[in-house]
């Protein structure tokens, strides 16, 4: 069986037991995440969320990208949300490359060019990556001021965030 | 108290029980998924998801825009993914507006113009949209042909995924 057909399997047991039913679009908490797609990272446990709560944003490294900034417009102009957190983490597989050397390498492997991605945001200090990101949110003039964007690195050993500051 | 120090405090209490530190970086079950933020998808419980078993990558819409498909790049090629899945959803935000109409919204509302997001990706079917986002991924000259794409549909009332077929 293949994993996708293991997880197909899995959601026939959550869905017989789903209780959930009626909750609203909008997250009832108010907060969305942006955060990294590392596999080690299980967001709405390490921050005690529940169904319905968050909106939850991830993509590699935890980048305020076009792409989580577009997403975050939504969550705030259109479905309410009024904080927003930042998250990266420790061994973060961004700190292992450099993106002229993946592209390099891709071309070298696949025999063709892409036009997107422009780039892939790979990164060799996560505080600053952080901050980086804290950053380009709060700058950007679809997102009110009044926004509190926070920053955080999700320790994988210890699964305890730590806040960095500017 | 702030909806993030609420968080800070469920995750002291999340990282005191914390026991599995030693996981590696490559997800254990080869799985990457795309799927929207929506904050009633919980990802990982749907799909009977266990810490670091599977890549999530989520944004308003579960779209495969340029940002996603850079993660599920680096998702394979550096972290050895074999299988991706894509997850839409029932009540979706995204079926509520029109690309043109929320540009232009945010342009009166703040003041102000801006050079990124350059779309929202609004759309009006959510089966066509899964199907789309199946096909740009599958068609991306670094995304290898082999690996399997499947596309779904959550259904936020019942908590069961169906799968949707080109």
């Amino acid at each position: 069986m293949s994993t996708t057909d293991e997880a197909l399997k899995a959601n026939e047991a959550y869905a017989s037991g789903f209780k959930l039913g009626g909750l609203a679009m909008p997250p009832s908490r108010k907060l969305a995440i942006l955060a990294c797609m590392d596999a080690r990272l299980m967001v709405d446990q390490a921050l005690g969320l529940k169904t319905g709560e968050a909106h939850v944003i991830r993509n590699a490294g935890g980048i305020a990208s076009e792409d989580a900034v577009r997403s975050l417009i939504i969550s705030h102009h259109l479905l309410g949300t009024q904080e927003f957190i930042v998250i990266n983490h420790t061994d973060c597989g961004m700190l292992t490359f450099k993106d002229e050397e993946l592209s390099e390498r891709l071309r070298h492997e696949t025999g063709s060019a892409a036009v997107a991605p422009a780039r892939f945001f790979a990164f060799g200090n996560v505080d600053a990556n952080v901050l980086e990101q804290v950053h380009k949110i709060k700058s950007h003039p679809w997102i009110p001021r009044q926004i509190p964007v926070r920053g955080f690195v999700y320790d994988v050993k210890t699964g305890k965030l730590r806040e960095v500051k500017g």
